[in-house]
């Protein structure tokens, strides 16, 4: 995927890239306290890393962590790049109005207490704090929890133990708890972050703003978003509709449900729409709709792996018939089709099953979770020689010789398990370039054998490193695949280019 | 829950007991091949621990693993209670009628090759195997993998790493990938199987004799079902009707979509209805209709957990505004209410938490996920006190100091992390008699370290010994309560006695 140009006003890039990319922090609001959140902000950005000029500021002065605490941001030896506020509400304004008379490029505000409170005061004093903004520098916040920018050297907060490897993912979320929870959990779906922010009440920044520089970053090739509430109705579906035509968007909107609006009018002050009017709208413009932070990130992974894959015919490797009906059955309820065989195909691999019990039809189903592997190896082939289906789905199927014996299957086997068990799904992948995807069960030791659990991680990394995405039930698999697929084909029915 | 009655025919209950409860074993094709499927069972059984007496049949006769191996049923010295039988489909009717003319009182078939075949051929054979059954003993198959009864120390195929411990949740699968999946999985999700049996073709023994045998089986407290196509709809439904006015059942039907209709076809030789009809008709019955075996699990889970529990009103504490608005949402869709706290508990909830950024209201927002211990006691507490909630449930607030280590959160604390903190939820529930469910994450570190994932165990395994269901997601966790409530809510709105 090549990288896209800037999506359209070149500023936003310009004015946001310091938020991602600062060359000097400062964190105001600091103390001798280590438990403080200026201070474990502070200390978070040294052990990740950050490689810029850090200016921990606080009236009190001195010196921490050994760096010298400035007594101001007027007493800063530069105007800094990234200003990271941590002050209590009613002196915000007056921190922001010295950080824009010192010519600081971007702030974020982490402090709650403006309008999210529902009260006049609060309200008031967010309309004080935005009256600061001049179009010469921006706002974050308030309200959040942040960024996190590996490749930029900056984290979150509390953001110490995130990766530090960058990947092709950006998050952009109105809560800053989500937000945490996705930096945290990338790397167990087989994906890195580009870029993950928080951005809280959005009173100056908002989600259109991070759309815009989203699709104008070129280390951003798949967005994601949890919204709770956007200001601009019209233009964040103007903006959906360009961005997206070049990157899959990715949205979960949160506060859909009565209930769950009410929750949101507290958290961020935002007014939430009807699940219908959203999910219709999201689809028109052609980003994905979701759920829930589990199908946020499925969804993600999916998209990382199988990139611009649009076709419908999946084969299903599995081993038991209910199984194979279940999956069918969920393939359906995603517009997939598992097409039948061929009596060529569907004759090779039937020579490699056991006679009775096994099916060779597509679904496959192998019989039994520890088929030899030179028989997985023959049927994998075969389905992926057919040229019948279009990418291969292999489930339940136990592809490690070590979780085998952990499972009490070694001895079941005829066949030594070779070391190679692991790498039939992937070598296939390769030797055909057909798309592999492995559903890797959880749960699988009754008596919680951590053993089991670290082998079935161990095995994930694996896939993921070799580029095939692992989900843990059909259900997921499917779901994921079925967003991939059905984005990839918008507009072909209506004979429109995507 | 008072064990009850013998729901209708004792008769079933007795021609079933042998199954599960047999003094005497036999199983039919053995091998010096220790990978043939008729000695790893024999191997299951001896390892598993079956008590009573052991015969291993084979032609070839001679000795296996300590054992007279016999060469026919004919040849025992008594009549068994069960025999397994791993022997050709085309073999199978003779043997069969061996066992009927020895006395056995019941069989299980494992092998295919019969009816779901699709052919002449199979069609003709179990017709064939079926002519065999006078009344007089009862076969579970063909085409399944047996049974798991721990109280009677007979396990399936495979099923040797089971556990030992008995519970109060029965699964009756038409699948047996499916039954072994159930069976490996339900400790984990913090319950025992009483007995796990999948039944394949239900050319004999079917679903109905077996919700009638659990329905009288007074170890059963709970039912659990996969089925693809249930033989005859009207007694199925009359029965579901009569024992799950005990019991509660819950019902996965697979084969439910065209597609998923096909695959079932050619597994069990079944015929599917369609989703709307079955999903009416389980609801009509008062049966819990639900849609993958994660929900099974989950739903049992919560069964098991709460019982009897029928109130609306659910507390929900949890870190991070975003996460408060998500879990809104999915309260509401499973008809679950979060009522706004009075002034007065909010007053107290308030005063625990930090003045800006947190949320005493319900859902309570502890703003981040490691708030001091005594604070977090003394929000469960106000709620508890407060009789504004029914039951509470405990998000994303990381409840044990271990993990707060490895999540680098330990030092944000400006409180020691006491040795209670695991155990404030547990303490809540036992003094104020409130039913407590938590919600552990998963993927909570994202460099996969291991250490994180055998805590993460430690602390699921903790909590459901203590009688606290534990769930990944929030949404699993509303799904699962919903499930609970709305079936012990049933009737009482068009004022049936339930």
């Amino acid at each position: 995927m090549a990288s896209p140009p800037p999506q359209s006003s070149p500023s936003i890039y310009e004015q946001l890239r310091p938020l991602f990319y600062p060359k000097s922090v400062a964190v105001v609001g600091v103390s001798q306290d280590a438990w403080k959140p200026g201070t474990t902000m502070l200390r978070a950005l040294q052990r990740f890393g950050f490689q810029g000029a850090l200016y921990p500021i606080s009236n009190r002065g001195g010196e921490l962590m050994g760096l010298q605490v400035f007594p101001s941001i007027a007493a800063l030896p530069e105007a800094v790049d990234l200003a990271f506020l941590f002050v209590p509400a009613p002196a915000l304004p007056s921190v922001v109005r010295e950080c824009r008379e010192k010519g600081v490029r971007t702030v974020v505000a982490f402090t709650g207490g403006f309008a999210e409170t529902g009260t006049e005061a609060g309200r008031a004093l967010e309309a004080e704090l935005l009256a600061e903004f001049d179009g010469t520098f921006r706002m974050v916040g308030p309200n959040c929890l942040g960024l996190y920018c590996p490749s930029g050297g900056v984290t979150q907060h509390p953001g110490e133990g995130y990766p530090r490897k960058s990947g092709e993912v950006s998050f952009i979320a109105q809560s800053g708890g989500i937000s945490e929870d996705f930096a945290r959990a990338t790397p167990n779906f087989g994906f890195y972050s580009s870029k993950v922010i928080s951005y809280g009440n959005a009173s100056d920044v908002n989600e259109c703003d991070l759309l815009e520089y989203m699709g104008a970053d070129p280390e951003t090739k798949i967005i994601t978003m949890y919204i709770e509430g956007p200001r601009n109705g019209r233009k964040f579906a103007r903006l959906l509709k360009a961005v997206g035509a070049d990157k899959p968007i990715i949205i979960w909107k949160g506060g859909l449900t009565p209930q769950g609006a009410l929750a949101a009018g507290s958290h961020t002050g935002s007014l939430a729409g009807s699940l219908e009017v959203w999910v219709a709208l999201l689809r028109q413009v052609g980003a994905v709709p979701v759920g829930s932070l589990e199908e946020v990130l499925d969804t993600a992974a999916a998209f990382h792996f199988l990139g611009g894959h649009r076709d419908l015919r999946v084969g299903y490797v599995c081993a038991g018939g209910g199984n194979s009906v279940a999956a069918a059955d969920s393939a359906y309820r995603t517009g997939l089709v598992l097409p039948r065989l061929s009596s060529e195909t569907s004759g090779k691999i039937a020579a490699l099953l056991p006679p009775v019990g096994a099916t060779s039809t597509n679904p496959v189903d192998v019989l039994a979770p520890m088929p030899a592997p030179s028989a997985l190896k023959g049927v994998l082939e075969a389905m992926a020689e057919s040229g019948e289906v279009d990418l291969i789905i292999v489930d339940r199927v136990v592809l490690s010789s070590e979780l085998r014996k952990l499972m009490n299957y070694s001895d079941q086997s005829p066949e030594p398990d070779e070391p190679w068990l692991s790498d039939i799904p992937i070598d296939v992948k390769k030797r055909f370039g057909l798309p592999v995807m492995v559903v890797l069960r959880e749960n699988l030791d009754p008596n919680g054998n951590v053993m089991v659990e670290a082998e079935r991680l161990r095995l994930r990394r694996y896939y993921q490193e070799n580029e095939v995405a692992v989900y843990p039930t059909p259900d997921r698999a499917f779901r994921a695949l079925g967003h991939v697929v059905a984005h990839n084909r918008r507009g072909s029915q209506s004979g429109e280019a995507s």
